[in-house]
């Protein structure tokens, strides 16, 4: 995959390379590719997302769900890090998710605090850290500030920094929304301006036009879009999110899209875990198979 | 109780686990569950409380029925520990509220600020500290960076953390109100995720569905309800509380309904001294009744 | 007076401790009673309130009114202590204001801020400081916040902490005012649950009823009322604030049902400095008969 | 000058009055008055006061009229000080001002942002900072916790502190303006609170009377006014400031009265540099006429 | 070009002076002038600005044009600093934009937060830093605290400090607009008074009239402005920048004023890769023969 960005650049430290290649050529398909497992949906969402399949409730059965699935990361906020992830170290890598909020208040002004810091993810032995970053939020300069905090952490640290780059707020809404292609181009870009290692992104929506700027009112295809997302984010390396539950096929379709554009891999939760245990290995097995056509050396 | 956690995890210090220890098994009836007197209300409700027992109004009164009563611990607001827990320091475990606010402004955007913090409990002998976090308070972002601070300083000091996990807030009363079945869920979902090592919840109602998310207003029994509390806490250690005083055989039929679930115990203050001396103890003695069904090795 | 509460309290440090004893047995009658000579008006009300008496303008002329009168204290803000105290350092004992505010804008969101620290008061010899609690005010997270600050500095440095606790604010307003039996019970209690060694009140008017909570609506004599509120800050001392100039025969009706109800004692500005000087003392002289019948050997 | 405060006055530490020495007995008349040039109009209303004198935009020539006019000190903010002072450096004093702000946007929450601090004027070899502080805005807990700091690291510095007590705000609107008789008295009295060394005013107005609190809506003569004003400011320092340019007699007219109150001296920018050089020249010996007959020994 | 400063000016510390020089004097024409290539729209406007040229998305694509084309100094954000400025270092001077936000959400209220500090411009290797000010912000309080903290690091190690001085924000939109003469030279001198070492400006265009202040309703010939706003900035180097791309020949015709009253450079972004890369170097070529005009010796 000539687009997709490598691990030899300078710009990764030692600490963010050797860590970045444990997740991505020793866990996984060791291919260079990732398929990260998110269980933050408890604090974004409440319990009502485990209602599909109760067992999901339980921090335990998700870790070995990771780990049965050979997935290159599970993603946890640091209480059930600090619980759950001392029985399970080693075996699959952690990414410690830096903030969070519930998703009870409105969204206007979206801010998401700071829950643990990089120390924190030092200390636990995680591979690395995620940070929602609001785009486009009227409350940009406190999430920026505490996005700068984290960054100068995770530099002095030598831990890769995962950006969850989410349009959100008021203004996006005005915009086209937070699924635009529009909206998620412009997030990409600004974890990537802004000093992400990795940056997450929804898969984008070019039909989504409503209030968008003028350049993206023109007809793309997803691919086009995706495309064009992979360039925003240069040499950050990207991840797709899965978002709310939605067909299998169309689900691998934009895995396809997604790795043929250059993104690293995926990053999927309820998509996965919302079905009984043997379903969810089946379809992560399907997954990987598409993943496993775009290895790349480093 | 195989559903309650134990005190057997990695996740608990050195520290917090020798506290723990103290709390359930060297205090109250020592089989691991937990009977707390909760004494805020002078601040959190103003003296109006004390008016229906005026005795209840002096601090060295409700220590002498703690110790009396066999509870496994005290809470008390930083200014009434300086001034009454020296006396009593040794007889009955210390919970050292750290936040706190009066009822007398508006609770839309409910923030309970800190008036001590986890040094002061180490220097009062307090083997445990309480938080209140207003779940769902368009104040959030406050909340949690506070909580944050305090979640840190309890762990390099392993110092037990209780937080009072409290749905609160405009965007809770449009959506079924702080005793809903899906708020107290959320809550207690909330504090695990962010780092309580024990959490305080309100008794769930699911029949308060309006405005509630869609799973959770189907038809539930109260049993059903507090059982998926206990769930989605998973390792956290649960507390039901009391609120304000009720008919005893209904709150007696709740503290059985609680500890079935797998809960560790109680934390009720209106319901036990707002009556003569005579009248709590024997109340207190009902409790333990139900409590000493439900021992647990650790 | 068996309801006061004595210095010989756990709770007071050895530096606290000898603080109190020098303003209440070494200073004034002596015996354990306080009159305090309060001159933060000029930043409070700003020098309007020296209008009725030009010579109270000047700091100098108040600090010996304090000397002659025999006060136990005088509360000067930072500005006119650093300027005027040397000159009478030793012979009145200061208790320095650390906040205050002018009362330009409106007061539905009252907040004090601070303009020293207690190291300021260490510094130039203070036996106290004092601290503006408003009780109830919107903004009370704030406030909580900065009290919590100074109550540190305060036990770190053994210096006994005066809280000002004035129900304040729009929802104040909304539920009986700042004078109500309700407001001023509330007060008492929220200082003494955070903290404070004294705390400084109005008196308390039952016959404010107007939106207060339940128990308040019953009738309630004023020497019930006083009661109470002494009870209410339990073994912190308690000062009745004298506000603005009323009828003398009232303001010593109003000592006498304090004193009985367990005050330690009175902080009044106004009625004693707005007349001239012998007329002053020739009031001073009225409230001190008061004081001498309420001695107390600690 | 009996009225007149000295620099006798233990509330100096030594660095401050050695500063205020320079300033006052070694500089421009050298008798205990002073006549400051202050020149943050570019900042705080914008190039346009330089319309009427095109040279006066060049720092370069104020400093040296400040010099060529034996004024006993220019102000400056830290920008110009760093660019022009070291040019003229031991030729006048410096007053560094720490703050100011643009007139773009409203002034209903009027507060001035620190751009420099007190170690700034002591690296420059200011022999005194100046803050502006806006007496009765709804911005009062910022501005007073930003001067607090600023108080503090004058009086460990040893550098004297001039206020800029401007009433300003919609409260204030509402109560007169900021010219009234009893919004400049507040404003003194807050400055010699707060702890000001010197305090800069405008004239008061007494004339101005809707909306003030009652005892300054009787009749008053500006003398009577300006008066009242410096017993307010009682042992601190006073400064008549300029305003916008008016008519050379009413100003001189101001300075006389001003000065006969007890005034040390006055602070005027626009009155001077908005003319030709020679007739601010001119002007400036007009002034010094008036200084001369109020000499003092310390 | 007389009314140019110069870089000897005790002003500028060695390490500012030294810096300074490497860019004015070492690269580009060397000749004392600048031509700056700025690369934050990515942030500032999102993807959208690289559809012209699609290449352009490509920070390497830029920094190789910036060498190419005989640039002064690249300017980007931390982000691209960290990810590609280490293949080119060494090639061409790096200035590393501190402050940034998206234009998503509305600008009334217009603040820039941080995202680097200039610890992180001396670790890259860079020879200046930039910091958007929003000079006529409400927000101006948190942009002249975040300014300050920037200033005193500048200061501290020796890095010249280049201000964006955008005039912005409702009050400014009342007032003329961000273009007019009256906020572009009112943007400028609050650049100087606070502690720029360089200015970049938009080009003041005296037409915009309505609602701005007095003496700018007067008419004035774009050269008479663009005189006025250098003299407002006296010492203070400054560079005017492109905005939106336009008509070639306007630009250059604004060059040439520009450098007629004594700016130091440009800085244009748009107008120079918006279009192919051999169209860009010729247009670069067209505008350095102006540059060529205006030589300095310092």
């Amino acid at each position: 995959m000539s687009l997709r960005p490598s691990l030899d650049q300078p710009g990764f430290s030692a600490g963010k390379r050797s860590r970045l290649r444990r997740i991505l050529h020793q866990h996984g398909l060791c291919n260079g590719t990732a398929l990260f497992l998110p269980y933050d949906q408890g604090l974004e969402h409440g319990p009502r997302d485990f209602f599909a399949n109760p067992a999901a409730s339980d921090p335990a059965y998700i870790i070995r769900l990771a780990i049965e699935g050979r997935f290159n990361g599970i993603v946890l906020q640091i209480g059930l890090a600090e619980k759950f992830f001392w029985d399970y170290a080693g075996e699959v890598p952690l990414v410690l998710k830096l903030n969070g909020k519930t998703d009870i208040p409105p969204d206007a002004n979206a801010l998401s605090p700071l829950h643990a810091n990089v120390e924190d993810a030092v200390r636990l032995g995680a591979d690395a850290v995620g940070y929602t970053m609001y785009v486009g939020t009227p409350a940009q300069e406190s999430d920026f500030e505490q996005f700068h905090r984290v960054r100068e952490d995770a530099q002095r640290l030598g831990m890769p920094l995962i950006v969850w780059a989410y349009p959100r707020g008021s203004a996006i809404e005005a915009k086209g929304g937070k699924n635009s292609f529009y909206a998620v181009d412009y997030a990409a870009r600004t974890a990537s301006e802004l000093g992400a290692d990795i940056v997450k992104v929804n898969f984008p929506h070019p039909e989504l036009r409503d209030g968008v700027k003028e350049p993206y009112r023109a007809e793309f295809s997803s691919q086009q879009a995706i495309d064009a997302v992979v360039r925003s984010a240069n040499r950050t390396l990207l991840l797709v999110s899965g978002g709310e539950r939605a067909g299998d096929e169309a689900m691998l379709e934009k895995a396809r899209e997604s790795m043929e554009a250059g993104a690293t891999g995926l990053i999927w939760g309820r998509n996965v875990w919302q079905r009984q245990q043997h379903e969810s290995l089946d379809f992560v097995a399907r997954i990987q198979e598409i993943l496993a056509k775009y290895p790349s050396d480093s």
